[in-house]
């Protein structure tokens, strides 16, 4: 018996719709360079089945968070450009240069620590500097880099070749911050040596093309995620979670159903227990208030979810669909992840970084495909 | 370098607390039999690294979810005695014999099917039934019992060694539903031939010695969440979770932090960025909410929390304690599981189950402790 044949979870990722997704944005903001942000495996989805689809279809800069990304990637990849978004954290200089990987500097203290290392002459690669406009979380301040102006010898010992900052309110295209952060970026990179600029994530290329600059780092929107919620979703879907049903059970007088007694049953229903919870990542959150889909029906959870199984009403769903050892749809075509993450009060990265270890995978769309 | 130095997010999993738990426990129940629930790869902590300490503990039977689980269980303790708690699903009965697994039989259906595979003679092991008292979620209703012991030469057949059922309102002590699903138990029970029964998860145990029958099924108390919300937890802390500073920032002006500007800063601050996000299991519903521990100091969340960084506010927190390179602990000794859930929104068993993927993780206090 195959794994999928036990399987009670199904993922099936689509990479030929990632790889679609990045040559539309790719094309959308030419002559600027797409690049692809594959951290977090790929935003939960499998680094080492997308990254080199990604890279066949002509994907030449990566961002992945830590070093221990990088290097993975790198085993993947051998030629391509590497940034690692965390840089280093003292003391893993060695490991950036061993695997070519690209740190991306975040302070002044980054900035002399691997200018430090640099002039040793131990081969260590070019960098990028990050500077914050106004996200407050990584990146030099105003301060810093007047500082680092009055330096000229550090920064042309790490040999600077991309300048970033991140937008905080990209997905809310009226907010005010976005273009004061572009603005910023502009003026505090004139500090610095002319470099190539890069401000804009998935939502900030949709900002138009003022913030493309030389890079665009689109990560959600080749997963599939909306870039711009509240209006329809120009990316092609990506996920779709499957879960078996175990069991289906008549009730037929007034009972409650799952933990604590939350959901009541008052007439004559039919429940599907599906064998996915919140260990798989279908969040607790969704508890009686998440939904599925079966036979093109939409099917509400009924109840508490539990770590391995969640309960679903499928009172109106004929026989023929619902049944034990049937499929019921979690995320697909019908269910975004944009969707399932309003329902758990949560964002669609949350949804896709959090799919459980339980499920089987399954990578479709590529010449690396396998079930 | 090795792993643990370059590593952002570092958990620690108590081995030796589990064996503490569930010793305790083991003796609280006596003579009943003390079992262990493994599913979810040990809710989340390392099923390879706890299950034989366990059973070297002490430990006979084991709780898994699905029929994977139980073979993975099963190239782990060879002799141990393995419930698969969904049952065989339809084409799966074979690696049950083939693995020694003992099948928890949720309906009529599942165990009209088993005894059609035991009768062939193929070794099939021997079965647990399962009986619904109100939890409406797996378990034969009491119709399906009536017309199952109308057939005794079906339940001969699959040779039950256990009846068990599952309380759905067991952490509340007060609730009328645990004497009555126990009753219930003991009524339908009567269908069946005389054999050991089991009602108790974690916090059925401490319902009183009625509850706990044959044998009781402890999971998450093994674990250190506590089976009594509300009232002292008695059992031993296992997980500490602790994230890894890569920047401490001071704010001067009035600035907003991190994503949708949610966090706004008035007067001087200090902020520290963690290399911990939601996609290592760290909640995004702990944004403006949460917090960690540093130098013995409580510091709060500050601003939304990103995919792979957290900010903290440690304005208060001394320079020695707070730099790049510090760790602040997210679960541990002063901020349980359990806590850090309610500062989330969700329940201690989710905060484990969601432990991400890119923690660099030490078992310790076993003999097979490994870093």
């Amino acid at each position: 018996m195959t794994d999928l044949a036990r399987a009670t979870a199904l993922l099936t990722i689509d990479v030929a719709a990632i790889v679609a997704n990045w040559k539309r944005l790719s094309a959308l903001v030419a002559p600027a360079e797409a690049s692809a942000v594959v951290k977090a495996d790929c935003y939960g989805l499998g680094m080492e089945h997308i990254a080199p689809a990604l890279s066949a279809a002509g994907c030449q800069s990566f961002f992945v968070a830590c070093v221990n990304e990088g290097i993975a990637l790198r085993r993947i990849l051998p030629a391509a450009v590497i940034h690692v978004l965390s840089g280093p954290l003292g003391g893993d200089e060695g490991e950036f240069a061993a695997h070519n990987l690209i740190p991306v500097l975040n302070s002044l203290a980054q900035i002399t620590g691997w200018a430090g290392f640099a002039k040793k002459g131990s081969g260590a690669p070019a960098a990028a500097i990050h500077i914050d406009t106004g996200m407050n979380r990584l990146g030099l301040s105003e301060t810093e880099l007047e500082r680092l102006a009055a330096k000229p010898e550090i920064t042309a010992a790490i040999r600077p070749i991309l300048v970033m900052s991140h937008l905080a309110c990209a997905d809310d295209a009226d907010s005010p911050m976005n273009a004061r952060q572009l603005t910023t970026l502009r003026r505090l990179a004139s500090h610095l040596p002319a470099l190539p600029q890069s401000i804009a994530a998935s939502s900030g290329i949709f900002l138009g093309r003022g913030f493309h600059l030389g890079l665009v780092r689109p990560g959600a929107a080749l997963y599939g995620l909306n870039p711009m919620p509240g209006r329809p979703n120009p990316m092609s879907q990506v996920v779709k979670l499957q879960g078996k049903i175990v069991q289906v059970r008549d009730v037929d007088s007034p009972q409650t159903v799952g933990y604590g007694a939350t959901h009541r049953v008052e007439g004559k229903r039919k429940l599907a227990v599906v064998a996915v919870g919140y260990a798989d990542g279908w969040f607790r959150s969704l508890s009686n208030r998440g939904h599925g889909m079966i036979g093109g029906m939409k099917v509400p959870v009924a109840g508490r979810i539990s770590m391995d199984l969640t309960t679903f009403d499928v009172t109106d769903v004929p026989a023929e669909h619902a049944h034990p050892g049937a499929w019921i749809e979690l995320i697909g075509p019908d269910l975004s992840p944009d969707r399932v993450a309003d329902e758990a009060g949560t964002i669609g990265y949350e949804i896709l970084t959090s799919l459980g270890r339980r499920h089987h995978r399954r990578w479709t769309g590529t010449e690396t495909a396998k079930s």
